[in-house]
C-alpha cells in the first residue's frame, strides 16, 4: 500500500517524508507557506508534479494566514529552480488569486491541480502502456512514480498500466546516486505492488543493455524545453547516450505542464547545483570525508534527439518535437488539462 | 605520504588494507596463503597489479608453511577470477617452484615481481605522459593508482609524472559504486600529493563532458584481449560510450601482464559477480534494505573500437590492437618486463 504523496487535513499540508522511505513511513506537517518551501528544498516531497501540487497547497496556507502572497509566490518559486511544474502551478494558483484573495478560490484551485496530476498521470499511463511489450525488461532512472506525483506516476504510472492490463515487466532501477531515489523509492514503490525490480548501480545501465536485452529506457522528466530537451535527474543524458549507442528506445513520461513553453532549447534550463554533502553524506551516512571536493549538480539535460518519444496526457509525442509539442500545448491543454 | 601497498616483514605479508581507507590507515597480516587469497577476496588489496604481486608472496608463504602448491595456486588463482595478471604472477611462481621448492628462489621470484611492478609503472607513466596537455582536465574511473600496483599506478602513474614534469592537472574521479574506489582511495591518493581532484557520482561523468571541455579519460585495466577488448571496474564501459559520443579521448594504461595472449576477444573474458550487499550496504553501511534485489557485476568490458590508445611499459598502442598488441607481446616483454 502506497501511502498518499499530498494530502490536505485539519487546515494544513501533510506530506509523505521521503527522506525516510524505505525505512520508515512517516509525514512532515507543514503549517506555512514557508514549511513547505522547505519541504521543497530539502526533499521532504519531491518529482516535478508532487512539487506542483505541494507549492499550490502552499499558496493556499499563505492565503489563510494573510501572508504578503507576491513574497510567497516568490519564495515557493525559488525553492527549487529546474522543475517548471512549480512555476505551472504557481501561476494558476496566481491567476485566481489576482481576481480575489479567498481561501475558498484557493483550496479549490489547489484541489483541482492536484486531482488533475492523478487523472494525467492515468492517461499519460494509458497513451504509454502500448509502447510496452509483455514481458519486457525496462530500465529506469531516479523515482518517476507514484510519490513523485499526487499518484500512479509518470515513468512508472505507464508500467503501472502495463500491469493492470495483464502485461509482465521487469524493471532495472538505477539507484540514482547521489540521493538514491532508484534504490530507496522506486524499488520499495514497486516491491509494493509486487512488480519485478532489481536495483543496479548507475554504471551498470551500459553492460546492462549490453547483455541482456533491453526493451526500453523510460523516465520521467523536470521540464522540457519546445526542441524536446529534456531536463531530469543527473544521470539521465548518460542513460540515454548509452541506449543511443545500443538501438534501445528512450521514452520520457511527463504531463503537459511539463513543457516550457518559453524556452526553445535545454540550453536555458537552470541547472540546480546541490549540497556537496548529498555526495559525500547521503542522508547523514559518511561515504567520504567533509573534505573531499566534489561536484553536485541536480538534474541533467537530455537532448531531443536521444528521445524517442514523450509520452503525454493528450498522447505519444514524436520528432521533430518542434512541431509535436507545439501542437500538444496548442491543442492538448485546452482538451484535457486544463477545462 | 602513500604507503606501500604490499610489503613482506618478519617472514609475513604485509597489506596496507585498503577497506578502511580513507578513514584509517591500517595493515592486514598474512600469515598464510589462505589469509592471502581472503585478502584478495575481499579487496584488502585490490587493483590487477597489486593482486598479482600479493599472490606471488602467497606462494611464498606456501612454501614457506610446506604447504600443498597446486592447491595454493589454484585457490589463489580463484580468488579473483577477472584479473589476468593474478593468473601471470602465479604462472611465473609456478615456473620457478617446477624447477625447485624452495623458499629463497620463491622470494627472489616474489621480489623480482614486485620490483618489477614498480619500474613497469614508472615507464608506464613516461609512455603516457606525453598524451596529456599541461592544464588538462581528465576524468578516471575506480582507482588505478599507487595502490592499485606495488607503486606509482597505471593510470594514475600517467597523471603522477605528468605532475613530476610539472604539468598542472584536474582530474574528476567517479566515485565509482559499488565500491566507492574513486571517491575513497583516488581522490585519497591524488590528495595527499596536493593533485588537484574533484569527486562526481558515475552518472555525472557524461554531463561533465557536455558542459566543459574534457581532455581525456584515462583508466586501468584488468584483463585486456588481442582485440584491445578491456575488462576493468564495472562502469567503464559506459564511460568509453560517453567519450566516444563527445569526441573525448579514452586511454587504458595497463603493464603488458594484463594482456590475456589465449583470449581473442572480450567475449571470453569471466565477468566476477559479486556479493549483492556491497550494492545495497558498502562498507557494512545500508543504503537500501537488505531484501531489496540487486545486480552486482564487478567489471565490463569496453569493447577495443572505444579505446583510443593502450599505455604500456613498452610504448603506447593504437589500433588495430590485433596487430598492435601481438607485436607488443613478441618484442615488449622479452625486452623490458621478463628480463
Amino acid at each position: 500500500m502506497i501511502p498518499e504523496t499530498v494530502v490536505w487535513r485539519d487546515g494544513a499540508l501533510v506530506l509523505l517524508d521521503q527522506r525516510k522511505l524505505p525505512w520508515e513511513i512517516d509525514f512532515f506537517r507543514c503549517d506555512s507557506y514557508l514549511e513547505v518551501a522547505d519541504a521543497i528544498r530539502s526533499m521532504v516531497v519531491r518529482g516535478a508534479p508532487a512539487i506542483g501540487v505541494a507549492a499550490a497547497y502552499g499558496m493556499v496556507l499563505a492565503v489563510l494566514k494573510g501572508e504578503d502572497l507576491s513574497k510567497a509566490k516568490n519564495i515557493l518559486y525559488q525553492s527549487r529552480p529546474t522543475a517548471v511544474n512549480l512555476k505551472w502551478a504557481l501561476d494558476r494558483m496566481g491567476e485566481v488569486l489576482k481576481k480575489a484573495v479567498s481561501f475558498e478560490a484557493a483550496f479549490a484551485e489547489a484541489v483541482k491541480i492536484h486531482r488533475e496530476d492523478i487523472k494525467i498521470n492515468k492517461s499519460i499511463g494509458r497513451n504509454g502502456e502500448p509502447l510496452v511489450p509483455d514481458g519486457a525488461t525496462v530500465i529506469t532512472h531516479c523515482n518517476a512514480g507514484a510519490i513523485a506525483t499526487a499518484g500512479w506516476g509518470t515513468a512508472l504510472g505507464v508500467l503501472r498500466s502495463c500491469v493492470k492490463e495483464g502485461k509482465t515487466i521487469t524493471v532495472y532501477a538505477d539507484e540514482t546516486r547521489p540521493r538514491l531515489q532508484g534504490g530507496r523509492l522506486t524499488a520499495w514503490e514497486l516491491g509494493q505492488e509486487g512488480i519485478n525490480v532489481v536495483v543496479m548501480t548507475d554504471g551498470m545501465a551500459s553492460w546492462l543493455m549490453k547483455k541482456r536485452r533491453i526493451d526500453l529506457v523510460i523516465v520521467g522528466a523536470d521540464r522540457i524545453a519546445m526542441n524536446g530537451d529534456t531536463a531530469n535527474k543527473i544521470g539521465t543524458y548518460g542513460l540515454s547516450i548509452a541506449a543511443k549507442a545500443h538501438g534501445v528506445p528512450f521514452y520520457v513520461a511527463a504531463p503537459l505542464s511539463t513543457l516550457d513553453v518559453n524556452i526553445e532549447s535545454g540550453e536555458l534550463i537552470p541547472i540546480e547545483e546541490r549540497d556537496e554533502d548529498e555526495v559525500r553524506s547521503p542522508y547523514g551516512i559518511p561515504l567520504f570525508p567533509d573534505n573531499v571536493p566534489v561536484w553536485n549538480p541536480g538534474f541533467d539535460i537530455t537532448p531531443g534527439e536521444n528521445v524517442t518519444a514523450i509520452i503525454t496526457e493528450t498522447g505519444v509525442l514524436f520528432p521533430p518535437y518542434e512541431r509535436s509539442l507545439a501542437d500538444a500545448i496548442r491543442f492538448g491543454r485546452r482538451s484535457l488539462g486544463e477545462d
